[in-house]
Order: C-alpha cells, then sequence, then structure tokens
C-alpha cells in the first residue's frame, strides 16, 4: 500500500474483529516495522512480545478491557520499555518517543496488511495494569509494558475522528494564536 | 512510495543537503501527515510551525546546530507543544507520544518524497536552545519547539546505523531476558 494512503487509512478502532487467527508471519511483518523506527542516539530501547497464546490473550481479557479490539483481538503487541531509563545524550532518554514512533510505525504496518488496531496505554497505566501483566509475559522487573496493540480484521470499516484543519495547528514561519 | 518501503529507506540523515529549495506543496504534504497521526484522546495536540524564511532559517542556524542538515536546510519542520501539559485521560497528558506519533509520520513522509532528515530533539533542550528559537517563531510562553525536522534533499544516500536483530528485540508470548 502506497504509504500516504496507509496514513490516510489509518484510524484507532476500538470495535468487533473478524474471529481469524493473524499469521505469524504478518505478526513479524508488522513488528519489524517496529524495529526499523528511529531511536534517540539509536539505542533501540523498545522491546516487543507478541502475544498470539489464548491462555495468555485470556489472562489479559479477563481484565475488562474496555473496547471490544482489546476484548476480541487473536495477538497483541505489547511494547516494553525500562522502569527508570537511563540517559542516553548526556542524561535525557529518549525511551516514551522511541517506543511511540515503533508504534506508529506498526500502526501504518497494521493498515497496510488490511487489519485494524489501537494505540492502548492509558489503561495500562491504571489499577496496576501493567504491573499484572508484566509477570504474564516473563517481562523483567525493570522494564514494564508500555502499550498493547491488539491486531485483527475490523469488522466494520474503520472511521476516524473530527479533526482540526491545516490552518488551525499549522502556520509557515509564525505562530498565530 | 509502498509504505514497507519507505520504513526501510528512511535513515536519521545529518549529511548535506542540496542547495535547492522545498516547495510549499511538498512542506503541506509532509505536515498534513503528521496531523493525521493518532494523538491520545484525540487531544491533536502538536502544533507545527514550517520554517522556510531564509532570514529566521539564519537566526537559527546561527546557533551552531551540530549537523550539516540543520546547518543547510532550507526548510525546517518545527513540533510545539505545551510547556506543562494538562492531563486529557484522568491526569495522564500523552503530548509526548502525540509529538513522536506526528514526527514519525512526517519522516516516513520525508523519505517518501525523496528528502531525508533527522529528529532533532536532545539539541533543542540543552543552552535554552528551545526557549530562544520559540520567540524567533512567535511560539506562545505556554508552548515550546520539542522538535525540529530539517529537510532536504541528501547530497549522498542516507545511510542507517548497525540495529540489533529481531529475535534480540522481540519473542513471542514469553520475554527472554
Amino acid at each position: 500500500m502506497d504509504f500516504f494512503e496507509a496514513v490516510k487509512q489509518r484510524h484507532s478502532y476500538r470495535g468487533s474483529f473478524k474471529d481469524a487467527a493473524i499469521s505469524a508471519e504478518n505478526l513479524q511483518k508488522i513488528v519489524q516495522t517496529g524495529l526499523d523506527a528511529p531511536s534517540g542516539c539509536n539505542a533501540q530501547t523498545t522491546r516487543f512480545v507478541i502475544v498470539n497464546d489464548p491462555a495468555l490473550l485470556e489472562q489479559i481479557q479477563d481484565m475488562h478491557p474496555g473496547n471490544k479490539a482489546m476484548q476480541q483481538a487473536r495477538a497483541y503487541i505489547a511494547c516494553i520499555v525500562d522502569k527508570q531509563p537511563s540517559g542516553v545524550y548526556e542524561d535525557l532518554s529518549f525511551q516514551v518517543e522511541d517506543c511511540a514512533a515503533a508504534v506508529q510505525n506498526m500502526l501504518l504496518a497494521v493498515t497496510a496488511l488490511g487489519y485494524a488496531s489501537v494505540w492502548v496505554d492509558g489503561w495500562l497505566r491504571r489499577e496496576g495494569r501493567a504491573e499484572a501483566i508484566g509477570p504474564m509475559l516473563a517481562v523483567p522487573e525493570d522494564k514494564i509494558v508500555r502499550v498493547i496493540l491488539p491486531i485483527g480484521i475490523p469488522e466494520k470499516e474503520p472511521i476516524g475522528p473530527e479533526k482540526m484543519s491545516f490552518e488551525q495547528r499549522t502556520w509557515f514561519n509564525q505562530y498565530h494564536s
């Protein structure tokens, strides 16, 4: 799929998925785009666990995630970062940015392959959910699941939310409040 | 350009640019992909100033940025966020992630259009540089330039750094330390 077409078609999808397995080949192809994303000082900080074991999916789905995509997905991609990142540029860490860039590549890859997903972040950071999911995936104690992407074939076409116009968010040379 | 090809071809480029202007049309096309990126709770927090006024470029280039791409670019895209972001999901803000997702889309767009760039972040956060550049671009006092992307036609082919393998960063179902 053309890059600009993938950008236009990508929308956060929280609806039902078709009951179809996702091939390991496609999951690897998606994660490879996350691995190929840039990272601050090329530190390549994000780690990935592809979850497609039904028993593990069920354990996470028993935690009552708030959207159908998470409830029904037959595969997740869990993105893992350090709990207390070290600096890579003097004392600055870019692990949040590194992970976000990887996630964005993967969301576009998901779209290009005909799947849909949604960037699940805040849900993990409430009620100890990330801390509960980590041990299920054998994540080391000094690391944390920062983002989960549920992957599936959407039952309905993903539709994007209303967005502000170019002129409302972008200017040439001088910001206009 | 095919999405997966854009991911493979995108590399951080710090070298010389050809002395060629970048059309406003292409700059808008690049920033549109940033506008189309997802954002936490669809808050669309990132703002963009496209800098192509030679006097402004010179002011920033007089600050001696450390790479040739920044020194020679005929256009920058400045990405602007709140200095003290409000929560959008309970008390959580996702402005760093929102900006990073927009930047990643734009870096792929840059590649797809035959340009090159590099994600400039840490440099801005040292020696008051972001605080100095903000007023040049009329950025409001409660906002800050978080990232700058210098845009140009690369003199040499961008070459990526060595990266870890799939197996070193990714596992199925269980993390392997």
